[in-house]
């Protein structure tokens, strides 16, 4: 048996510690922002419709108590709308969970008749494998556990997201620096609760069903890829529900405020303004939230199901067999350190620093990581030892080789990142020949932009490439798994500067809803602005991980389903791919759409209310907020089920008429379509977006002559940007849900498939 | 050897006779059409500027002899500008092609050392296959043909339409029958001579060859795959610098034309109106005529390869091995009987006709086509016979296994087409969605539009899999090819309709020029609508044989370059599906840039004439045509090198550093990613269109609710129409090319690639 430098005894307090240290930074972080104190002992609470009458009161705030009463009202408002939404949404998911649950219990159950006797396993007949009645119940409640996790995340996100927009508000007052210093703390205690808390419940359920399986290596981890399954469930939804939300109430409050009445985003005035805001933090926070919760999830679980059958497995070495947790856990302790760097180490003086400071935070937490994953690789990893090679022999790999697999993921992440921000900062000439082209109108715009979007993919792709070849040719399977973790081996920072932006978004719409002075609004544009790069950056990121995590699951589906070669030049397998890469565009049909007619809902209340209620507009009569959150809440839950159902049902549908093979080539097309598609969604809405800040900036001559704001080049803009909010925000990330999930999912039900798929096509021949 | 119930020599006369009266057939519809008289004796030549001044003279045509001139003049503007267009290209074709002839004959020769003896071939090594330096000759000689026959192909198509477009618009003043009859014979006059000389070169090449190769039926074949390649070189740029050029053109036109001066389109006062005109003719006609010339060509070699390793070949069937070229031939007959059909069965009496006598041509078309295959089948095909199957055993198939193959592919074409005119013709509820949410802006125009493009490709794509099963099962790769022929079997009906369409356009434009009365403009109005939906099916028709004849050729690929398995579960065959995948991404970046940059250009140009000159506006000062044609011209010719370097080069590279096995997944990624781009893209286009022609034409009260011409719903609208153009007429349909054209290159450079390929795996392990 080959040996590791660090002990068992070490691993198992090691990683349970390291989650502990990130709750409690988390909870000191949590700490700090809590000193800012909001609405003092005067809030209102329970006004006839939910929202203070005092949200329109006056203009500049003179008084600070009255200030104070106002932010207070308003984040009321949006926490009040938000929470109302998530509780909605999650009772929705609870039932659906549930009904899942029992299929995965049956479908599983029924592969051995509900036998509790050990069987043959697919991958390995000569081995026994877990009963097929245990297998069935420990996934069952591995994806429960999943499913909570994943909305603990996601309500917890929401939580401190929507503490954080006011104090940020208010800070921003005092200046810039001390208002990014909030934004980020706040971040930083979601990326840090959420990534400590996923890899501890993960570890704490390995340890328990141990206690069952034993020895039993491959069906202990075949189990718990459960827990991926049920975080990307329940990620799909909150991406969807919360996408759509976001969007139909952004979307509709942009074309009748700004597009028609003229007044700037976030006027109290506009009846959608609460809406668009609550949709920040439910979409663009909570929603977030969980599909990266569902992606480290899933990488976790795909590298643990490999390297089940790898010679860790066979030799039973609990510490080299817990290397992808290990790996998790050091990235909690480098992202600790990362955070220092903006919080403590240097501090934000001015404007410009705000986006090199966050830029900063990604390659210290690379280089860091590199240094940390190489130096576990050696403690936690066997000199060399034997990885699985599906359909073939057995790969000898060297310690430094699966080092190499993880550091090719972290660098792919950081040349996506960087890729991402080139195509959607308007720093860089790609966006700023997008915002030109708005001087012949709107439909130049829309060409150049969904031109860059398409040309914004390929270097990522070859990124994701080379990090696939470089894993696959070092450690098979298990190296693409890996690399996956790499990439998301600084899932803390990602998510803290994440979700840093909707949080300054938030802020902003405070500051310009409580009537603060304009240069504190000045300050949150800014802040928010470079929100806009980091969160393009972050989709980058979610989707080339996404990319890594589906082949490894893919990799694992393969070898469960007992398949050796994906051979696409059989006509099931053809069919499959090309059925495949149609799902993107499918489930983006359905997503966009439903922005849409949501949208247009949306348009008509908000343009209703303004004709029928003239003294909206001179702020003599109050908007009313409620009916506008009434509709986004309805149509986004909703329109979810649909888009929702096609991915959850394709791979049961696919595999159990259609059988392993077409399964297998349906998930190699929807990923390599899928990707694609992702990537210039999200890009081409970011560019958009930015090209549109670009002209109302006006920081350059150039970005001065196709100004002001309400010039024929600026609504130009808006159209794109309108164009692209369900992109980047909707459509966009949710494809990355879809291809994780669709292969998490045909991993879990591959003994079903394997058993009893392919029905129609024998009752055809 | 198995019999089969036709001879050698019926087949010897049988396929070049259909020719022959496919060519007589389109003579004498030539000829009925230039009965129709242009300009008679009193055609102005050599006016200062190439245009007669005579173009703005007089408004509404009192005297016949003022208008005939004047149709004349436009007429000769028209085609000159197309005919210096289509020289220009092909001279720098002509070098591109000189070039390419040189690296086959190279590659190819490389492969055994120039030798002049035969090999033993690759697909079967206890074979000997024939001499490399013959291979490269003979490949490089059938190169050069195809090439030569393709722009041939456009070029006769362009001088038809010019012809005709003149004579459509004189005919439209009698009744809007004797104008679609006109129409109708033109395209007819292409549709014949392009599919009988198309299959007659082929014919007599593979006879000529057959001098040389004698019974080395599999050297002969492989030699011919160079004609498809050739064919779709040409198709390439053709359709690629066509398609910049009529999108530029028509882009520029109505920005500055219809959005911001409120003329109407091809206004005479519009400088761009000429340049607009020439583009229908040269990216409509004769890139589209070159398009589907190179699928034809291509599905036929795909077929002749596969079956040259069939057991028709081993058994020396000249009947069965030209089964493909029946298959063609009795196409052209077919065809024949179905024009009569709209030609002098059923006569045209009112608009409400037109429409339905196109769609009945297809269906027409489609049902003879099954009864004549099943005739062709039962007397060319012996009773059973084996196919090979790649990596596998031989399958025994009945002819009329192949019978179903081919009907699968006709019928999944009519699917297709039906599917696409659901989609994209105003008359139903998709299109007048999108026409509806211009209510709301050009983004919520924009979002429903795109969203109905993606929900567009899902139907097709279920079609072409139930196809491809379907031939896979009953007869492996032969199955495929047989079902792309099918699909083209109709060809020469296909394209008829398909020219129609701009000749329609061209006729519209010349009468407004002419100053036609207004009933004249209403009648080629509605010719040019039913056009616009038949387009969006020829399109439809294009993308899913150009699907079919790709995999038939991907077969062959795999087969020639002696690869058993295309595994996607290996890495170097999964980043080759990843990056082929990204490659149509890459080139519609590509193409919708430089439409946008060339339309930006033409923006410029027709600003600074109306500005400089405002007695253009007053029809005091004749704009300068010749300029924007300039521009167009320009701009194509240098924005189609880079699309068409990457299509070109990028098979040679891959193949050349990567190896057969990433290549295999290239082209497999592209293939099942371009086919929803390419549905999407056209389809969306058409929707656009179509939901503006719906808003001006206002036929029922909810268009009028949105109307008229000039109102915000119509602005909306007019957006997504420009948005729409470069998607539908040129990124799109280039993207059928990419797929074939990559796949028909890989398939005739295989051999070099199987000995040579790989250099970079090589040297890195």
């Amino acid at each position: 048996m080959a040996e590791t430098i660090l002990s068992t005894s070490f691993v198992t307090y090691f990683i349970p510690g390291a989650c502990l240290v990130g709750i409690l930074f988390a909870l000191i972080q949590w700490f700090v922002v809590s000193k800012v104190k909001v609405g003092g002992d005067s809030v209102v609470n329970g006004s006839n419709n939910g929202y203070s009458d005092s949200l329109l009161d006056s203009e500049e705030g003179g008084d600070e108590d009255a200030v104070m009463k106002k932010v207070a009202t308003i984040q009321e408002a949006i926490s009040e709308g938000a929470e109302s939404f998530l509780t909605t949404e999650y009772k929705y998911l609870a039932v659906f969970m549930s009904a899942f649950s029992v299929i995965i219990f049956l479908f599983l159950g029924s592969v051995g008749g509900f036998s509790t006797d050990g069987v043959p396993c697919t991958h390995d007949e000569t081995q026994m494998c877990a009963a097929p009645l245990a297998n069935a119940l420990f996934t069952t409640i591995a994806f429960i556990l999943g499913a909570l996790t994943s909305t603990l995340s996601g309500y917890l996100g929401m939580k401190i997201a929507t503490y954080a927009n006011a104090r940020t508000a208010l800070e921003a007052r005092k200046s810039v620096g001390q208002a990014f210093i909030v934004a980020f703390r706040s971040g930083a205690v979601m990326g840090f609760l959420l990534a400590a808390s996923g890899l501890l419940v993960l570890f704490v359920t390995i340890l328990l069903f141990k206690l069952y399986f034993g020895n039993d290596w491959v069906g202990l981890y075949e189990a718990i890829t459960g827990y991926g399954l049920g975080g990307s469930s329940v990620a799909l939804f909150g991406r969807v529900g919360g996408g759509i939300y976001t969007k139909a109430a952004d979307v509709g409050a942009d074309l009748v405020g700004k597009v028609e009445r003229n007044i700037p985003e976030d006027d109290p005035r506009n009846p959608a303004v609460i809406a668009d805001n609550v949709g920040d933090n439910v979409g663009d926070i909570a929603g977030m939230g969980a599909d990266l919760f569902g992606s480290f999830a899933e990488s976790t679980c795909a590298a643990l199901v490999i390297s089940s059958l790898s010679s860790f497995g066979t030799e039973r070495s609990f510490v080299a067999m817990s290397y992808p947790l290990l790996v998790s856990a050091v990235g909690i302790i480098v992202c600790l350190i990362t955070t220092l760097f903006a919080t403590d180490f240097f501090v934000i003086k001015n404007v410009k620093q705000i986006e090199p400071s966050l830029k900063r935070q990604l390659l210290i937490s690379t280089v860091l990581m590199t240094i940390a994953v190489g130096i576990v690789s050696k403690l936690a990893l066997p000199d060399t030892f034997l990885i699985n090679v599906i359909g073939k022999d057995w790969l000898h790999a060297k310690w430094w080789h699966v080092f190499l697999c993880v550091a090719a993921g972290l660098w792919a992440g950081l040349i996506i990142g960087y890729v991402t921000e080139y195509f959607t900062s308007n720093t860089y000439s790609p966006v700023k020949e997008v915002a030109n082209s708005c001087t012949t109108g709107a439909a130049t715009n829309i060409i150049f932009g969904l031109a860059l979007g398409y040309k914004s993919v390929i270097i990522p792709v070859f990124a994701i490439s080379v990090a696939i070849y470089i894993g696959f040719s070092f450690a098979a399977m298990y190296g693409i798994a890996v690399a996956a973790l790499g990439m998301l081996g600084t899932l803390s920072t990602g998510l803290a500067i994440d979700a840093y932006g909707p949080i300054s978004d938030n802020a902003g719409g405070i500051a310009e809803m409580a009537g603060m002075r304009h240069s504190v609004r000045e300050r949150t544009d800014a802040l928010d602005a470079a929100g806009n790069t980091t969160a393009a950056i972050g989709k980058g990121f979610a989707i080339g991980s996404a990319a890594l995590v589906s082949l490894a699951l893919f990799g694992a589906y393969v070898s469960r389903a007992g398949i050796s070669i994906v051979n696409v030049i059989e006509a099931q397998t053809f069919v499959g791919l090309l059925v495949g890469a149609m799902l993107p565009y499918w489930f983006s049909a359905m997503t966009m759409k439903s922005v849409g007619k949501a949208a247009l809902a949306m348009v008509e209340e908000v343009r209703n209310q303004f004709n029928n209620n003239p003294g909206i507009m001179d702020y003599s009569v109050k908007p009313d907020y409620k009916r506008c959150v009434a509709i986004s809440t309805d149509a986004s839950l909703k329109e979810m089920i649909p888009p929702g159902a096609l991915v959850m049902l394709s791979p049961i549908i696919v595999g159990t008429l259609f059988g392993v093979n077409t399964l297998a080539g349906l998930l190699a097309g929807a990923l390599v379509s899928g990707v694609q598609i992702a990537i210039s969604a999200s890009n081409t809405g970011g560019a958009w977006d930015n090209a549109k800040k670009y002209i109302e900036a006006g920081a350059s001559p150039e970005a001065q002559a196709l100004g002001p704001k309400g010039s024929d080049a600026h609504k130009a803009a808006v159209i794109g940007d309108t164009v692209g909010d369900p992109l980047k925000d909707t459509s966009g990330p949710s494809l990355n849900i879809l291809i994780k999930l669709m292969a998490v999912e045909s991993l879990v039900f591959a003994p079903f498939f394997a058993a009893h798929g392919g029905i129609l096509l024998k009752f055809i021949s």
